[in-house]
């Protein structure tokens, strides 16, 4: 027993020093965290945690999620003493140029990083996304005798994680859910950056989860590892509950500055590391330094991760004899690859002659014909699925007592449903999607953000995406939104014309697997183009077609999105018959446009053309990086009002007449000068 | 007694039609909440609300916010029927353009509406801001026998309202700083859009709010007045907590389709308002009816609320003669003046000589130099004032036990910050100011969105604002940041390229009256530039000046922002050894430099001069607008990364070098096609 103690303090000081020098050589970096966690996280990862260091995917491993993510160098100790493909030299170069140690915890950079963390309160809410995941496929795949998906969804928690509001929706979300295979380790060590939480976070944060539905455990002593392992082994052990375990912990515990804001965000410095490790009974020198027998004890978990991985494999051998199909199905979905045919029939929803249709409507006629085929596709509202369209007829609710529903229900939740959609994609097995009214997309930046960066395949529903929704007014009205989503690298936003195009801004979405996509989607009714006399809609996929022109050489290229496109065909028309070659583009999407070679592109736009006229719903500003200084932007300047839509374009002056009448000053000024 | 019951019963019932009339007028709009919440407001505004319908700017009115915005006909009605300047041809005019009666309430647009409700949560989070106004007022100026600020603030909300994080995060805070004057009665209605709350909500809000400290009242019969009004009573008489009244009502009470969502966000329709008024017993015509006897009993606050003014007049009438000094400053900061002299020595903070010194903590420099004489300024970080350099020395902290204190500790809530500094902002009597870094802009864009919408002088201090904080990593570097917030109208974004031009961001910021600031700051120590050979400073206030240049008659133009203004001008300096006639200008603010006339604008950018280098260590997107199709930019094309930031301008080639072949490029090209 006192050896095992003796180990078990060994291990969490290799934690902490690991943690203290690195911060030390990169001058950069917050010790006071992993100091103050490394016995509770040790547990956890030492008595519970299932994963294979070995194989970081292996889809039934316990997901890990550092919601602190500042508190880097813990996951990274842990990660290379459980034998992850992290050495010593990594964590020597914490927070250098291509380093797999970066500053925070980075999916795709570091093996073993489930999600990318460090704006604090993501990590928390993504985690609730990975345990819906969880529940989904479970309730999707396992069959008696054969639980092919059973694991548990593990987060370490700061204050500032708890702090966010964001974290609250996901919290009362996953109370309702009853996620009990969801267990948050809260390190409480009552320090915010400002000073104590005495100055900012007062409130019963046991009495809130339990307000929530949750299992609260604690609060115990973070430093009593048996206290802390009985905490964990009871929230495991509420299946119908996600717990809560309050671990009251020291921030840069055993260093000078313990139990202070000064120990978060900055190195000890050379005597600070020294007094800690004198403190604690660390050896001064070398640095870096992991004892033998920690090696030995932390090591053991390859082997452990091995067995358990093969134990894993052997069952889904046996599922795939019983239940084949839903085996072929498990291995597609949790590759992320799309069954054959996925996109079948999609080419036939709007033929000739279709009526006019919102192309929110279209989004929603799309996502019902893909969704049989692609069971991957699991999403919902944050509590406008009548308005966004975004429900799968047919399929029931996901809910506690029944997770086989495919329609999430997120509650007017917009910043957690966008950190939950990142859970969900990390995990594995899932299309996820979203649907609000392009406006409150400013809810959820955070999250879309942090799925561009971690390159997921996400797919945001923006409906109401301008002044065309209306009554409603400014408050609802996007104006700058798509503009400011344009900025966001790796994020694909696709704003489609026509009904037509949105089946290809939805195809575009499913294909892209590096990243999320934006779709932004009207409330009115627009008409679908003749594609006799249009180009067809296929050109969408490059981001932007020449629609329409009345003739080679063009005197003016009108460029529209969404809505607006129609208004740029009809003034095309109109130049037309006033004997001019007009050009009308179409340009869904900036971002697949850019994307294209070169030569496409100048197919298009032709650089020589300088009489261009963009015509969008939406601010002016950037629409430059086509028109150039020498084009005009028929857009907005401001905010929008509140009447009827069509009031709304004609005040506005987003109009036929403006569009021609631009084209008209340009093509006279160009005449001049050249 | 039945009197009194009768007359009730039909004021509320004219509040139901009035609403159900107009949106059936407008074939727009939510009468749900209108029908549901009707006598649970005509509680609150009868018998609680002091407020005088002629003065809607009277400084000591309570506040009543309409945080579940959509219900906007519900708080039409009442303006209209307690005397406030808003016709019933107003009414009538519901949701049409130029009406004052827009689609969720305006502030600024119709009297009487305190700030602009619709996106879910803001509400009640602008509120928690508004007590704090109050309780930071009444300690300054209050004196014994003289409570010149003496006020309540309610807010109607929504379970939306409750389900977002932004309420959380402020209710956590105003728990905190036990803001006894703050009461929120809670529209319990239990249906959301998607259907019951069953769904989405079935967490204990009662005791989620007792977690945060708040005291909580009910749940009451929100159809029993005399249980709401005593509900209400005893919220008020609890000076130490604020107060959360439950009320359980149903939407669209008396409609065909009560209790149900369908009656949320749609017009009755005929037949269903004919039904609704059936069941209530009102007469199916005319329709926008009266009552004289509702019209008698409502109208009487106006009498009641000019008594109340003339009384409190009188009180600061007498103050005024004890206090002449503190009267002065009540008056000019509730109209919102700023002192004499408030700019006097900014202007020597950072002379000839300075040292180089971060952005930001010049920024400090100016907050602090600024404090003593601007009393209005009030504002702190979400947890990050040690790096931000928000506090102001010398003051103490906003706190339970001391409302004197100038720095507001907003914890790690972004969201809730931004909102409450828009509750500072229209309650009046300060300049508010927020902290955090740049990158978590994200995490308060929608109430920045609506500071702008309503013009508020709110200032954004924006630290860490590009790679240039280093080791942090991609989440913690903003990249589109800037280029999305230049998308939002009427926000100023200002990026000072050294200290001078820190405190020209400053001036600008105070002095925009008619809309928030947003200014970006560097966390890496920047040269002052030398005003002796570079252009003085004050250009900034003009977005944009010459900086520096070489020769008249520019073979091309550089242009930076921020830290890569040095760049820029290092460039220039050797494209001007080699011969080039090269300019700098510096761009800190593309919305002032927008605003200017043509002449001036034209006079740094000559239209003729085609070879632009624009450098700015963001996303290229959007600087098309200055340097046309026939320009460069050296900036960023993805999210950065972890190292040291000298490193990372390299890697990223954000350099002199970077520019000045750009420049080359550009001026063989130009000289080619001339």
């Amino acid at each position: 027993m006192d050896d095992r103690k003796a180990v078990d303090e060994l291990c969490i000081n290799t934690i902490r020093f690991l943690s203290v020098d690195a911060v030390e050589k990169a001058n950069s970096g917050h010790p006071g965290a992993p100091m103050g966690a490394a016995p509770v996280a040790y547990v956890l990862w030492d008595r519970f945690l299932k994963h294979n260091p070995r194989d970081p995917g292996w889809p039934d491993r316990d997901r890990f999620v550092l919601s602190a993510g500042h508190a880097s160098m813990l996951l990274y100790s842990l990660l290379h003493l459980t034998g992850y493909d992290l050495s010593l030299d990594d964590l020597r170069a914490f927070r250098q140029w291509g380093s797999r140690t970066a500053g925070h915890p980075e999916r795709g950079h570091t093996p073993g990083v489930e999600t990318t963390t460090g704006p604090l309160g993501q990590g928390v809410s993504t985690a609730v996304g990975m345990a819906m995941a969880e529940a989904s496929l479970g309730a999707r795949f396992n069959r008696p005798g054969h639980d092919v998906v059973d694991h548990m969804t593990y987060v370490l928690c700061s204050d500032g994680d708890l702090m966010e509001g964001v974290s609250s929706e996901a919290a009362s979300l996953a109370g309702m859910l009853r996620l009990g295979k969801l267990v948050c380790v809260y390190d409480d060590n009552d320090i915010s950056i400002e000073g104590s939480t005495d100055i900012t976070f007062t409130e019963d944060v046991g009495r809130r989860f339990l307000a929530y539905g949750w299992h609260v455990v604690g609060p115990v002593d973070g430093l009593d590892l048996d206290a802390v392992a009985t905490a964990i082994d009871e929230a495991r052990s509420d299946a119908t509950r996600p717990s809560l375990v309050i671990c009251k912990t020291t921030i840069g515990y055993g260093s000078p500055g313990a139990n202070t804001p000064g120990v978060h965000g900055s190195p000890l410095g050379p005597e600070g590391a020294r007094e800690s490790k004198k403190t604690l009974g660390w050896p001064l020198e070398p640095e870096f330094l992991v004892p033998e027998e920690a090696k030995r004890h932390m090591g053991a978990a390859l082997a452990r991760g091995e067995e358990a991985e093969r134990g894993w494999k052997e069952l889904l051998a046996a599922y795939a004899r019983e239940h084949a199909d839903l085996a072929v199905e498990f291995s597609e979905r949790t590759t992320g690859k799309l069954p054959d045919g996925w996109a079948d029939g999609l080419d036939s929803l709007y033929g000739p002659g279709a009526s006019p249709v919102a192309t929110r409507a279209a989004s929603g006629k799309v996502l019902n014909a893909l969704a049989p085929r692609v069971r991957a596709l699991f999403g919902g509202s944050a509590d406008l699925a009548p308005s966004n369209k975004t429900n799968i007829d047919g399929e029931g609710s996901f809910a506690p007592d029944d997770p086989r529903g495919r329609n999430i229900h997120f509650g007017v939740r917009e910043h957690a449903m966008g950190a939950i959609a990142n859970g969900l994609a990390v995990h594995g097995g899932f299309v996820p999607y979203t649907g609000t009214f392009l406006t409150f997309s400013d809810y959820m930046r955070p999250p879309m953000r942090l799925a561009a960066m971690m390159g997921l395949r996400v797919v945001y529903v923006f409906t109401h995406d301008s002044i065309g929704l209306g009554e409603d007014g400014p408050t609802h009205q996007p104006v700058e939104h798509l503009a400011s989503m344009r900025t966001v690298p790796n994020l694909t936003v696709i704003r489609p014309a026509d009904a037509t195009e949105t089946v290809e801004a939805w195809r575009a979405a499913l294909e892209n697997t590096g990243g999320p996509t934006a779709i932004a989607l009207s409330r009115q009714k627009l008409p679908v183009f003749d594609r006799t006399e249009c180009a067809p809609a296929e050109g969408a996929l490059k981001g932007g077609y020449l629609l329409w022109e009345s003739g080679a050489d063009p005197d003016v290229i009108l460029i529209g999105t969404g809505s607006e496109t129609h208004i740029a065909l009809a003034a095309g028309r109109t130049l037309a018959g006033q004997g001019l070659a007009a050009r009308v583009v179409s340009l869904p999407s900036w971002e697949l446009f850019d994307r294209q070679p070169a030569a496409y592109r100048e197919s298009v736009l032709p650089r020589a053309v300088r009489a261009r006229v963009a015509v969008e719903a939406g601010v002016r500003v950037g629409w430059e990086r086509y028109v150039g200084l020498d084009g005009a932007v028929v857009g907005m300047d401001g905010f929008g009002a509140s009447a009827p839509y069509e009031t709304l374009y004609e005040r506005f002056g987003i109009t036929e007449e403006a569009v021609v009448e631009a084209a008209h000053r340009l093509i006279r000024r160009s005449t001049v000068t050249s």
